[in-house]
């Protein structure tokens, strides 16, 4: 019998341990020995939740309790969340997290700390809430050097989407739709800045490419910028405007990552993520490209991660998973603004054709709107000249 | 450093070599140590392979060499293939493999034997080729109670459908391009009549639901059925059909697997994949819905799939990983008759409009065609009554 804590009672970390209870033999079972929870830290009471017997605000009680050897943090952000893993790990428990910012933020030093303390840190919720994704990457795609990993990574930017695509409804009268739904935030600003997925793409960069990639680092666009004029012309296109986040190796071997809108057609199997839902594709140079689909976020579907990272936790105590990556280092990481793509561009007025060697065009009075070939973002503003930018996005 | 074996030197087996060979750096760096591929196994001579010193025609060279500990099984069938297998485990050595036939069939028995002999016997490139999806379920998802999994399993039979949804040709002429094209042998029965979707939906069936369920003892319907007429039917309703294979847990508890020809929402993401791609669908209890996708077949992508099995049968070398099912017991597998499914029946004459509550009809002529409610097999033969049947398939 294991005995495990959960730090932080709110969406997943309940969800956590009402499906350890529930899958309870299922998790016995995969895990060869009982998991239990013993205790859950919160600062806030929960008199009537049937755990409520199981709760204290002393996380010192889990640091000292030398039956608890691994410790789900489900807590968020990148303060308490951040000392406690620290401590926790410091203690020789192996830490579980659903905390994409921690992640992506301190992640490289605290793996680095697990593998001196010998335990696990696992964080399989941290990116695309129940989909299996970086267990696939870390172990089925091993054998293989991977060029490119891309996803719908935020399921309340892709509501918002699927809503403006399907209904033609305005970027403002959705997101309102949203807050009221529970599918946004009060504050919506992490989520349809990009920062979320921003957060999201370093993990899985970090883990494609082994070297740390810092979200304060990166390119980050969110969806504020898509009016629905554009939503109507990619759709005459042939395709549909999602927002990804990136990670790719240059043909020099340099790394970029970034978030932001892109056009993708309408016959790719990812054009097809609706809703809440997120859908990741990596290609590697063995496997070719695969794609992962599934609820991106929600309570069950998240703990369902966490409750896996457990129990391989449990599998894995005398010998802890190999996960990291190393730091950073000059010459790694590369600037969007050098990776060559095909681009939407919508504008008034002259600009060097020849340069953008458009494919597609379109007129709407004295409105162009060209797809180009393959341009860095600094050919294209050298191309576009003086003409008058409405709206520019990358194209898949 | 670990020396391996690989025995049958066709498409997946020089694909393995290749693919350990050209990634050996990365390799190494997931396994934790170097990775070679020392001897391999074939009746034939391969005089312009860069691995011909290798070759030998002698499998007891392999089970006599203590310095190999992995063995790679890319023979197929269930002839030499049991014979070597079942000789590498009891030799003391892990096996990972490629082969359907030879997991669906003796599965059980070999799983068993490398549990006594405390060995690993891995199969993820069995099913959806490089698409990672044996270890999902049997990591990823292990904090489930899984209820259903479907999949677009066979590639050959995926892309004859595609072609005739796309172009209306008829299935006679898109078999014989595929033929042409390398996509379907030249005996075609065990893809188009769908036992190659069977064995790998009853592997499947066994992880998901940790009994034995046997391809003979299986309804397998395979495409020969569907002709052009229903294919335009179904995309009238809004429909396409796909060859599922699909294993579900009754609301009695037992499970029935089989494998038949479904009408699918256009709009569901697996109705969007297309020609040789393969999809597969789970439904965990905790997790919900999620997807995996990519190439089902292949020498890279396959490769892809053992290359990482022989990573993680390095790594599990003292602790072996947990992988096995139980005997099937009376009682545990239903009769697929026995699932209540809505129906796509096309007839001519009268049936039992009142049983078969359809919810979308339509008239050609003197045929008609229904969408029913959900019933079982036994029942929709009863409201058809003497009514002339033409097609009948089941919708996801």
């Amino acid at each position: 019998m294991v005995n495990i804590a959960i730090l932080g009672f709110g969406t997943v970390g309940s969800g956590v341990a009402e499906v350890m209870e529930e899958n309870r033999g299922r998790i016995a079972l995969a895990a060869g020995e009982e998991i239990s929870v013993k205790t859950i830290v919160d600062v806030r009471d929960f008199p009537d939740s049937p755990f409520r017997d199981r709760l204290t605000r002393d996380f010192s009680a889990v640091e000292r309790d030398p039956d608890i050897s691994v410790v789900v943090e489900t807590i968020g952000g990148v303060g308490v969340a951040y000392d406690f893993t620290k401590r926790s790990i410091l203690a020789g428990k192996s830490v579980v997290t659903s905390n994409k910012e921690l992640v992506a933020v301190h992640g490289l030093e605290l793996l680095a700390l697990a593998k001196e303390k010998n335990v696990n840190y696992l964080f399989e919720a941290s990116v695309g809430g129940g989909i299996p994704i970086i267990r696939p990457i870390t172990q089925c795609l091993a054998a293989n050097e991977i060029d490119e990993i891309y996803g719908i990574l935020n399921g309340t930017t892709n509501y918002i989407l699927t809503r403006m695509i399907g209904e033609g409804c305005p970027f403002d009268d959705v997101l309102r739709d949203a807050q009221r739904l529970g599918y946004a935030e009060a504050d919506p600003s992490a989520d349809v800045k990009g920062y979320d997925a921003a957060r999201k793409i370093c993990i899985l960069a970090d883990l494609c490419f082994g070297k740390n990639v810092d979200p304060a680092a990166i390119s980050v666009e969110g969806i504020g910028g898509i009016d629905l004029t554009d939503v109507e012309r990619a759709g005459e296109l042939g395709y549909r405007i999602k927002l990804l986040g990136r990670a790719y190796r240059l043909p020099d071997g340099r790394v970029t990552a970034y978030v932001a809108p892109h056009l993708i057609e309408k016959d790719k199997l990812i054009a097809g993520v609706k809703g809440v839902m997120n859908g990741i594709v990596v290609h590697g140079n063995a496997l070719g490209e695969c794609m992962f689909y599934g609820a991106g976020a929600g309570k069950r579907p998240t703990a369902s991660a966490v409750a896996a990272d457990v129990i391989d936790a449990v599998k894995h105590r005398e010998r802890r998973r190999m996960v990291g990556w190393e730091p950073s280092e000059p010459g790694f990481l590369a600037d969007v603004r050098d990776m060559a793509v095909r681009w939407y561009v919508r504008f008034e007025g002259a600009a060097d054709e020849s340069s953008l060697e458009p494919v597609k065009t379109l007129a709407h009075g004295g409105e162009r709107v060209f797809v180009t070939g393959r341009l860095t973002a600094r050919e294209l503003d050298a191309a576009l000249g003086d003409a008058k930018v409405l709206a520019r996005f990358r194209i898949l």
